[in-house]
């Protein structure tokens, strides 16, 4: 396949059926910004949301909001718009607290279900913070106990024993961009009798998700990535309407309770969704995001991959073309049924070429110890911004500008 | 003693040496809003850095800011300004979570602190999600068990026995403003053996609390009260130096890590108060909590307090003076020294007369059965606004407009 020339990458854009979106985001004009796979970038809806949540509401009704402006059923309301883009039927979805919270609830309510078994299985090149909690939620179990898969080359398939409770398993690994097969997985883990723990972080807003279709138990995942609710904006939980009569979790707050203003001295949980709520939610933050997901009226999930793959694919056939022999290595996936939205490159200066690339506009970000990673949101992103990103690539590894002292030294935050 | 007139009351605004900060606060003229015990006014200050990090941040540098405008340090930063208003020394206090998760953890922490004892010990009388958290926490410990002080007319001293792990006491009782003496109850925990985890929710902001004079062991609190934070802003969570090395709390996600950015596949907590956080928090809401708590430098909490007993003294006095014989009764404690910053009256048609009290410009709240409840939040209330809502509530019971139809129903948030 030849590679395309700037007037072929131009008429891509042209044809893109996505291309209106773009003037939905408030987009810097000088650069590219190529980590909306860590913080989504804003949307005028957002902005405008907060805005009158601040000022109108909060301003203007204070206490009554909570009812006025339907503050307190933003959760579920929230909820439902999310299962629109994973697959997920109504009532099933609530937005609320962080991903690392609802992975404890969600992980506690599948435990709960195979009350005979001790084993959760994670992934060894998870995001850190599923293996906190998983370590966490089991400390509060008497026998049980976490087993990692990767570590000594055994997959999930091979881990799946008459133990296994739970599988906590990521849908996009965060780092390499790798896929899983929802669908298969999820079927090998009920197989042989466990509950499947999806982690959509690196998915949702990204690539079709079939919550519903896959015969997920539970999920959780964030909404300040590809669902650009804003730095921190709460994250979701699913679990599946046939878990939810008897899935427990322990953050058992009033916001869960079956009648919350009924000011019970005992808990009873909510039979639905609202059980895996606990305490008083940011509604601030949860407006942004409420904004954030007007956009998605009418977008098409395929036509959002299709895109996504074109992105992804333009930018390795790029790279690898211009920048061979430079000591990149593709982390991700070639296959395009087995790559999410991001690119992943090996180099042994990946944090001072990374460094290079920001302060020339170009925005990824790096991942310890030596990976470039390359987010690309296709709600936003143009094909012309993949060409800028890979010559600039290309111009920073020539140059070996990236040698530059002031590169050197690693933020606090990366 | 003499009730004062009009002239008098104007007279004690001109001398409130806390008269100037009422401008900081954006109030509505047409009404007296004694709610700030439920949702906070906002200040102007709150909504300029609510604005400023949602356009100038994350529109502007985007991911950048994690460092650049110092978001990551945010739970810790407005911790230790908490923690000045609290008498917590730096280092000691977090914010992040709600106040439901915070008791999760400060719970759990205070039950792994004795191992060998099993019971939790609450009020019945406390707000219902403290005791709905505290089953969730024994609901993860074998052999733990939740009793409740008020049920039988046992006090908590009566009930401190040597199973007692961990009492969970409100400071300030939501319903009726009763203030606890913490330093004594504390000693008396202490002298049991147990641990004392304190609720502040309606005392921090509201009057002056020493936590570390009281030698509390944990604590937790809301912001959106008397801190003035916005709808659902983030909580904090206290923990005593002292217990920091030891304490243990089961949601140990990423931001509790000793070492976050390294992404390591094990967790090490931090060995400070960071590990009682866990998730990426929302930073929006974050920001105005930054903004409100910035109008605090300055404030002598000596003089908060006097003036808030002012209000709350004048109030009881006026509405007793006027309101005889027309079905009020005092809930609160009449003793300076045992009341919050609140005022109850019990009255048979306490929601109706609210609805035709909110009618009329002056804005307090329900709460079940038969409760009217007026917060005077000392920042941002006048002297002659205590006047016009003893005068309101009397044209209300004397005018008996509450028995309008259009009040007869309840509202699903009260």
């Amino acid at each position: 396949m030849t590679l395309p020339d700037r007037a072929a990458i131009e008429a891509m854009d042209a044809q893109d059926p996505l291309r209106h979106l773009r003037d939905a985001f408030i987009l810097s004009p000088d650069e590219v910004y190529l980590d909306g796979n860590s913080l989504g970038v804003p949307t005028r809806a957002a902005q405008e949301e907060l805005l009158r949540a601040a000022r109108d509401e909060w301003g203007g009704e204070l206490i009554r909001s909570w009812n006025s402006a339907g503050w307190f059923d933003l959760p579920i309301e929230l909820g439902d718009r999310i299962g629109g883009l994973i697959g997920a039927a109504p009532g099933q979805v609530v937005v609320a607290d962080t991903t690392s919270v609802n992975i404890y609830k969600a992980l506690h309510a599948a435990m709960g279900l195979r009350p005979g078994r001790k084993t959760v299985v994670a992934e060894s090149g998870s995001f850190p913070t599923d293996l906190y909690i998983a370590e966490g939620v089991v400390s509060t179990l008497p026998g049980a106990r976490l087993q990692l898969e990767g570590v000594d080359g055994a997959t999930i398939e091979d881990m799946l024993d008459a133990d296994v409770a739970a599988v906590l398993v990521n849908h996009v690994n965060y780092k390499t961009g790798e896929l899983r097969d929802m669908a298969a997985l999820t079927a090998r883990i009920h197989a042989a009798g466990a509950v499947a723990v999806w982690d959509l972080c690196h998915s949702a807003g990204a690539l079709p998700v079939e919550l519903d279709a896959a015969g997920a138990d539970f999920a959780v995942g964030c909404t300040y990535k590809y669902l650009n609710g804003g730095p921190g904006s709460p994250a979701f939980v699913y679990a599946a309407h046939r878990h939810q009569g008897q899935a427990r979790q322990p953050l058992s707050g009033w916001w869960g309770h079956a009648r919350p203003f009924a000011f019970e001295t005992g808990y009873e949980g909510d039979p639905g969704i609202r059980r895996f709520q606990c305490g008083t939610q940011p509604i601030l933050s949860m407006r942004a995001l409420k904004g954030a997901l007007s956009i998605w009226d009418g977008v098409d999930m395929a036509v959002l991959r299709a895109k996504s793959l074109a992105l992804t694919g333009l930018f390795i056939r790029l790279v690898e073309a211009r920048c061979a022999g430079l000591g990149l290595e593709l982390e991700s996936p070639r296959d395009d049924a087995q790559r999410g939205s991001q690119v992943a490159f090996r180099h042994d200066h990946a944090w001072p070429v990374m460094q290079a690339l920001i302060a020339r506009g170009v925005i990824g970000d790096f991942r310890a110890p030596s990976t470039l990673r390359f987010g690309f949101a296709p709600l936003y992103l143009r094909h012309v911004d993949v060409l800028r990103a890979a010559e600039t690539l290309e111009e920073v590894l020539k140059g070996e500008s990236w040698t530059d002292p002031r590169f050197a030294a690693r933020a606090a935050v990366t």
